[in-house]
């Protein structure tokens, strides 16, 4: 894969921009149904999800499987088939809070895109109650829905982000972590939500066993490329934008792939005596994230990461060929704009594998 | 409502033992069904799990669901009804026992059941995740189920509870709250998961809707009559034998029922003021539990609270003569025990009741 040129042209707006603008309509209705669904007799609840749910969000697992709706064909253009798939998009923004709200009590958080999070605002007890609240909500969304394949996947992924939470908490600090125990933990934490996000939009508006396989694999190998990126982004030499504080996987003992490497490559006792004491021992002081970039870019680690990024996004992009050559025979109405949100989801690839840089 | 002299005879089983004896075989899938559902390839999910599935748990709402699809009408004695609720019966309790590690870390409890509880022998962090895994199975069962009706009616239930938790949160150590706030929380926290779990059993069993409303009135009084009993409990005058603590609510600053009567009949100024000081600032001291109990037994708070307790009773055993007219005429094969299931889902309301005593 080359990297393409027009995502990267100034003034070009960013795909996810793109995307909700071509779905406009469609997430209006799903985020007005948002706000309605975590309001609460209760009112620390709405407070709780509000905040969170307001806070920047960028939308992108709703607004995934919106798009895998568009894609649906339909021969009737007084018919909109994105709209089956409102409640299960949202149903999938409210699995993502409530696994947001429990992960920064789990991981003593202090921050959360850009701003305080939750669990220190609110303490911890409402961050898993109202986590608990918005999970219990996302089932109830997904039974109106009617499907019952869909609530299917979406409680396997459910079960699949705690278990790849579990295993990430299990091996925190433990430096005899493998590459494909890594591998498992994205997968489950974050992949899983994001394949079943698109396959979702694709089983609920009836589209074929091809194209629902297609729209998963586009999600799995996005969601993939999504982790690595944000795990590398934690070791970015400069600060990213995005909210989220750099260090704070090293500051955790949380081992991702650019540490991963940097300790397989060690050369000397005294770097693997390092990584012990920061990781394992937990015995950090000043300088070592510092001295942890320098060994993590000595040893190419940063390379081989973007690399394997690259790898999945590859994989995502071929998942759209399939996509699209259905989509180019199609010329219904409505949302008739597939070759559009084809070309969105492409150029949101690309975009989620250079965010950091 | 009077006593019934033979459920306090000595040597007459417990109610839920017989119940559990009726049912053997159909709790013993149950059982299997529970521990197969909880595994996992990350091995601490199912050691957090069984810690706290084999800790004695009693199973009560798993029970009710297969006593409440045990009286099912079937003309093919073939044909086992109940089994149509085994996945549902399972599900009921791994949502009960994902609430169970929640509390626990919201509560910082020590003790469950009498042994140490899993948030202090695992961590907060594996009792958090460990209850979302389990959540999320409870809904990957229910899936399976197929019955959309009993899905929407379960996860209802799982958000209810969730905003009975957190009101509870929200109004601890607050003197001003009302009996009314105090319903609404033990209808929310407890009876909206009995009466899931007996409405269930009788809706993917086809039951009628009479019988299904039955089943649900006496799943939610016995469940108001359970939690009022347990609040109870906490102030009891000799430790209870059921691993709670005694005193555990009135440290945590939860405020119940008993404590909210003795409130409301302060006599003095002292008395206002010491329940501000203990509950409100929570600043107890030794001998403050004991006085505490002395007002609450003074004021007559206990006698009222019992007598609540005996209001919710009378309702669940009114909701069983419902179901009794019906099972009297049947006289199929199988579960025909119904005469005798209703019995011990009678003598099972005395139980609950009369439990600390």
């Amino acid at each position: 894969m080359t990297r393409t040129a027009h995502t990267n042209a100034p003034h070009m707006p960013h795909p996810l921009e793109r995307l909700e603008q071509l779905l406009h309509a469609d997430m209006l209705r799903v985020n007005a149904m948002i706000i309605e669904r975590f309001q609460s007799d209760i009112p620390l609840i709405p407070r709780v999800a509000a905040y969170l749910i307001a806070a920047g969000g960028k939308r992108i697992r709703p607004l995934l499987t919106l798009a895998a709706a568009a894609l649906a064909d339909h021969a009737d253009p007084a018919q909109n088939p994105v709209q089956k798939a409102d409640g299960y998009a949202a149903s999938v923004e409210f699995i993502h809070t409530a696994t947001l709200l429990h992960d920064d009590v789990v991981d003593e958080s202090e921050k959360r895109r850009g701003q305080d999070s939750a669990n220190i605002v609110f303490g911890n007890q409402a961050s898993v109650l109202v986590g608990d609240f918005l999970f219990s909500k996302s089932f109830e969304l997904m039974v109106e829905g009617g499907s019952l394949r869909a609530l299917d996947m979406l409680a396997r992924a459910s079960a699949t982000i705690a278990e790849g939470e579990v295993l990430q908490m299990s091996l925190r600090g433990d430096v005899s972590m493998t590459r494909d125990q890594y591998m498992t933990i994205i997968e489950c934490k974050t992949a899983a939500l994001f394949r079943a996000a698109t396959q979702v939009g694709g089983i609920v508006t009836g589209q074929s066993e091809d194209r629902i396989q297609a729209l998963y694999d586009y999600g799995q190998n996005l969601g993939m490329c999504f982790q690595i990126a944000d795990d590398m982004m934690d070791y970015a030499s400069t600060e990213a934008a995005m909210g989220k504080n750099r260090g704070d996987d090293f500051r955790e003992g949380k081992i991702t792939l650019p540490v991963l490497i940097a300790m397989e490559r060690a050369k000397t006792a005294d770097e693997t005596a390092f990584w012990n004491r920061v990781l394992k021992d937990k015995a950090q002081k000043d300088g070592d994230f510092d001295h942890a970039i320098v060994l993590i870019h000595q040893h190419g680690a940063m390379n081989e990461t973007y690399s394997l990024c690259e790898y999945y996004a590859e994989k995502a992009k071929n998942a759209l060929d399939v996509l699209t050559d259905k989509t180019l025979k199609d010329q219904g109405q409505g949302h008739s704009n597939h070759a559009q949100i084809i070309a969105c989801l492409y150029d949101l690839v690309d975009f989620v594998v250079r965010r950091d840089r």
